[in-house]
């Protein structure tokens, strides 16, 4: 009798355990964290129900991709793990990326050791009620760490991507120093660095955090964007010294996109649209599988207008002034690269498109008519203080470019992006 | 003793119940079905952390949509929850709309008791590992009935929206019929019809079928549709007697679109990406918010050519040789609609852009100039028989007319789309 009051009370305690398990399981992110389905060693091309890589490796049948399972030997950062950079990983993750990289907080520093790992995710926010207008996560992870939820949900999805997560804001001191270091040793193979590092924040000074650190390290990085309207954004490659960095144009990129939090202390708050940002985090990583994977052409500059549906294409050049030494560091290498090259004429026809009174060396590569530019431009919004568009085109190409550019320069760059931060 | 026994017996069958009802939750969905948030009687703009619609409402503070809280009013039904239909679902579903129906077998019918409900689901599909490279799905769903899996999930990620779910193939006779009551009367209100209907089937016949049933009643409804090689995918917007319905000009529309089932029997299956159905699956949402809450330019018909980033848009009248007796009836309606208007030029305006020559009255309303056209051809890739790209743009737009048309027709549109099917 005694015995079998032992036997019911471990079995008491055993099912308490597993309780509290399946409750914190579910709590996080839905899934049971890797157990949805068992590893894959090799992707197959194999048709049957089974297999989560057969309409991936039919890409290769249907030739637009030569080598799919290359896909394995990527790591990307992601900076930012919101609206749209949630979706971002979640599509890298679908498609058996080899590393997905984010960013956690010293005391979850631990998950660092859940195994090898392969998408870097970078955040310091907490999931709330007020994200679930976006894709990706649901009211039961409210309170959570977005890095973690997303870092639980995503490994549940494909336990075949390994993960790095830490949730840090990047813009401080220590954390920058950090940061740098992970962008330059965290890729598949410990020491070498990721392949590609996509900002999917929600602020400039993260913005030109990103930038720094891509300039310094000479490393390509993908910049995404949604205006505070929600009814437009874009996506933007930027490869040191070869195309326009953050700093080159500043104004082309982002207008004024202030902090969230910064707005919310003030009770105002940015619109937000899961359409829009599923369709930006959409072109990014389409634009990332075309770059790693080559196929296609990869966009330097692809605007999504809402309003018009309009999605304008350019390229934009460094600027020779850029306040970023790093930057014009940069130029100057890939200038001494591009004349080692045995082809000079390449060279000689990018060159001629530029317009010889353009100071900033800016360039629109893309069709795009007048007409077209100028239907493009949504009803201008009633603002509350503090707030600008960023994408609306603005009827006259010439004025704006003299607005952004301040033409006869009394002031540097940085006085421009002081005021627009104070905007 | 013999009490202590009794009781620890009790509760090890209660902690087993609840361990067996938290195991179902999580597979079924990942929360717990409608308890991850409380309803929300009134949608409010207040900043706050714990509202879920403070980004929507500041839509309207930012001067793009003047009544919001509309949203809420409208019911849409969605046929098909695969890669582009569950995402349109869950994006309907995040913005607070009134009802989403799709369609549950019969020995699931009990779901629709579960409440009042404003979104219709109808699939008839399992979710499979296969469909991982897809958003939305998750691997411990697998198995499950699409529409069921679909409305647990949406259910927890907002439980203000109504659902109601069929899963059923809508192409039988007998399901025809309850899928043409189930959108004449499963309005938000019942006895009213549904406010849209958006198709996101991957096969020819279910698109004929959709197109029977609206152009009978009178439906607008929304075409979608990704390509077999996943790099191209585009949206429509039907009105029945206004524009070109599926029937009017089915060859632009898709090519040989056929049923995955058939392929997979062969052991070839269509390739996919979640970044092109995320983009088509936004584009679609987008469209409808557009269309319901009255804000920027609806597109009659927006594509997606990944390859080379462009969007090609248009605008196709009916064809008043349609094959479709209904669609000619809704066109006689129309016109009678549009004389009796009081301000008659702008029906003149409309048709002067009609090129004369023009048997279909397909017309080119988008400024796409004959370079861009070219640039977006991807390239042609090498496809196993009976699969044809439906979206890559023929190099001469006249002679992809031409073939299409059948310029001196011999034969009906009968005989071309059942060449199609057995393409």
């Amino acid at each position: 009798m005694a015995e079998s009051v032992e036997r019911l009370q471990q079995r008491v305690e055993e099912l308490e355990r597993e309780l509290a398990q399946e409750r914190s399981r579910r709590a996080l992110g839905g899934g049971d964290g890797g157990g949805g389905r068992v590893r894959i060693e090799k992707m197959s091309p194999e048709v049957v129900d089974s297999n989560p890589y057969s309409r991936l490796m039919a890409l290769k049948r249907m030739g637009i991709v030569n080598d799919y399972e290359k896909i394995r030997t990527f790591a990307i950062a992601i900076v930012g793990v919101g609206g749209v950079g949630s979706v971002t990983a979640e599509m890298l993750t679908r498609c058996g990326i080899g590393k997905v990289k984010t960013f956690l907080s010293l005391s979850c520093r631990e998950l660092l050791t859940y195994g090898v790992n392969q998408l870097l995710l970078f955040d310091y926010d907490k999931v709330e009620l007020a994200n679930m207008n976006r894709l990706f996560f649901q009211p039961h992870q409210a309170g959570l760490s977005k890095v973690q939820a997303a870092e639980y949900t995503l490994r549940n999805i494909n336990p075949d991507v390994l993960f790095e997560v830490h949730n840090y804001n990047i813009t401080t001191v220590e954390n920058f120093q950090h940061f740098m270091d992970r962008i330059s040793n965290g890729g598949l193979e410990e020491g070498k660095p990721v392949d590609l590092v996509l900002s999917c924040v929600d602020n400039f000074e993260a913005r030109m955090t990103i930038n720094t650190a891509c300039n310094e390290l000479g490393q390509t990085w993908m910049e995404s964007g949604v205006s505070e309207n929600a009814v437009s954004g874009h996506i933007q490659l930027i490869i040191p010294g070869e195309s326009a960095c953050f700093a080159c144009a500043p104004p082309l990129v982002v207008a004024a996109n202030i902090d969230e939090k910064t707005l919310k202390r003030e009770g105002v708050c940015a619109a937000s649209l899961p359409t829009t940002m599923g369709v930006v985090a959409g072109i990014l990583v389409q634009n990332v599988l075309k770059f790693l994977l080559n196929f296609g052409t990869v966009s330097f500059y692809l605007g999504y207008n809402a309003m018009q549906d309009f999605f304008p294409t350019m390229s934009m050049k460094p600027n020779p002034q850029c306040d970023d030494r790093n930057c014009r560091k940069q130029q100057e290498e890939y200038k001494k690269k591009v004349a080692a090259l045995p082809k000079p004429e390449v060279v000689q026809e990018e060159e001629e498109i530029i317009h010889e009174d353009n100071e900033w060396g800016i360039e629109l590569v893309s069709e795009v008519s007048e007409e077209e530019l100028k239907n493009s431009s949504g009803p201008v919004p009633d603002l509350p203080e503090g707030i600008t568009v960023a994408y609306t085109i603005p009827e006259k190409q010439e004025d704006s470019v003299a607005e952004v550019t301040v033409e006869d320069s009394g002031e540097s760059l940085e006085d421009l992006m002081a005021k627009m931060k104070n905007m």
